[in-house]
């Protein structure tokens, strides 16, 4: 796969003016358009600006609202529903986000629970955005389904993504991002294309039965980690991100690859807290605390431990000091969206 | 092994009258005997009456405070921090939820953490109080270090318990109460003094490889769910609950078997979020999420599809009607204890 290499400021613009292209206004594109390129700092492609010609697809079909009016209701002094009126995921995310500090700000925790999104990137740009202001964060989505429960065989829970940060005044944020299937469905995709089977634990045929063939199983779902727990974790993200916010939940929520041009009313939550208000050394804290788990004997001595999200926090700072490495056929589409 | 049945009020007397002959005053026995009673009504007996006699071991050897004045301070409107002053750890639990109701009561959303804290019993019961109330919650707490972090061959990391419940006016509560590590130490335990193998994947030898041998287990350490995943997790759960509270963490939390008379300093944390204030029909949407579950085809038929926490809410009912069975020798314990 060839590849690019572009600077932060200008795949950022180019983003922006992409999503302009496709509808958006130019605040917000430009705010959607932050989470998508942080996504593609931290390494995490399929979650980045390759989106933004799927989102614009659905755009095109009805499916997405590029110029939905995102409504904040402040129901109590820490807590507000918004209703994304099926927008553009990361706009939705990005104001929910903004609510949820906002009540932090306040009364020392904030939540916000967003409903009628639509896919709203990684969760480790909104993580991080948050830790630069002080804020450790608990984030959640549900999304289309791909995992049955646990002893069933249909699928009936998405992939739920969840994500917990937690700031470092004295350096990177502590940033954890992380879907409840063992292999992410992507990576069967891959494995089914290139016609090699699956390790064992990854998925299941059709019928529920445990299988290493990558073809049967796309036809099938995806193992949740540690079966009853991962399973158990997708049921409360749905039930926070989903039944709680008022959105969809289940198999209530539309798939957007089998029906791009409906509205898929997709929940996200956000829970945000005010780390200034603790009262404590956090630098010397969170500097303790990476320093025990650094410490920590490899087993293999040429792959030390690390902290969760530390590995993508490297590839941000490398993508800002040396560019941002992007599929050149991305960005190629980009262009094509902006020029068209 | 022996059983005994008991009725949940006079398991809870008696559970009470020994914290008190312990040294608790009467109305926070009746407090941390709550929770200690919920979780025998819910089957989880190592986390319930058994938990009290090793609890008054330490309070004689100076491990555990048990006239404690736990302080909580109340930060910001929706944020509390509990120091729990060493004080058996239901207690220290039971004011910290106590506390994160009261900011979810006045903002929305409430949250407490607790440092100077001790095994604080099972996470279900708390989450099963708040959902009583109308609170979603979610709750976590670190633990003494059982867990390598993932590439590593050291224990740094607890096998850190997380909680996540969610009220259903119109039934049981959906509440999941689940630990990091793939099988619980107890299960390697058991094995061991059988002198029977445990399933690959369960854990790792001293060295850090992975062993089937229960006993060369005992001397390693807990594998988490899902590799990183779970490893992640834990890392998160120990930064929220012992790193912001202020109370130890890591390998800084002392282990109550090798110390018992030193106190552990663990931390919780405790999110509570009032569904009143959501603008919801959560019964009816709770009715339907449970309906969808409950509806996917079973694997194997004799075994249906179970929500989170399902189980342990059937036996706390049936526990209700035909009493609560403990362990005879528990029971026994108890009994002593009282009349000692």
């Amino acid at each position: 796969m060839s590849e690019a290499i572009i600077t932060e400021d200008r795949l950022l613009a180019l983003a922006t003016r992409a999503l302009e292209r496709g509808g958006m206004r130019g605040e917000e594109a430009a705010l959607a358009a932050r989470v998508l390129v942080l996504a593609d700092l931290f390494g995490l492609r399929t979650h980045g600006i390759s989106r933004i010609p799927q989102y614009l697809d659905r755009v095109r079909l009805g499916g997405i609202d590029a110029r939905a009016e995102v409504q904040v209701e402040r129901v109590a002094p820490a807590l507000a529903m918004v209703d994304g009126r099926n927008g553009v995921g990361p706009l939705v995310g990005m104001r929910a986000l903004e609510a949820a500090l906002e009540g932090a700000r306040a009364a020392g925790v904030g939540a916000a629970f967003a409903r009628g999104s639509n896919h709203f990137g990684p969760i480790m740009p909104y993580a991080l955005i948050a830790a630069g202001q002080g804020f450790a964060t608990i984030i959640a989505s549900n999304a289309t389904t791909t995992i049955a429960p646990w002893g069933g065989k249909d699928t009936r829970l998405g992939n739920n993504p969840l994500g917990i940060g937690v700031p470092n005044p004295g350096g990177d944020p502590i940033i954890l991002d992380m879907a409840l299937s063992v292999a992410a469905r992507a990576k069967i995709r891959e494995q089914a294309a290139r016609g090699e089977p699956i390790p064992e634990g990854w998925a299941t045929d059709a019928e529920g039965h445990p299988t290493t063939d990558a073809a049967a199983a796309l036809k099938g779902f995806l193992l949740p980690v540690g079966g009853h727990k991962g399973y158990g974790l997708a049921v409360m993200v749905d039930l926070f991100a989903g039944l709680l916010s008022g959105a969809s939940y289940l198999t209530r929520v539309r798939a957007w690859d089998k029906e791009p041009g409906i509205a898929q009313d997709l929940g996200h939550v956000f829970v945000a807290l005010d780390t200034a208000k603790l009262g404590l050394d956090l630098t010397g804290r969170m500097a303790d605390f990476a320093a025990i788990i650094h410490g920590t004997p490899a087993a293999d001595p040429a792959r030390p431990v690390m902290l969760p999200g530390e590995r993508e926090m490297q590839a941000m700072h490398r993508a800002r000091r040396a560019g941002v490495r992007v599929a050149a056929s991305d960005l190629a589409k980009l262009e094509a969206l902006v020029a068209g």
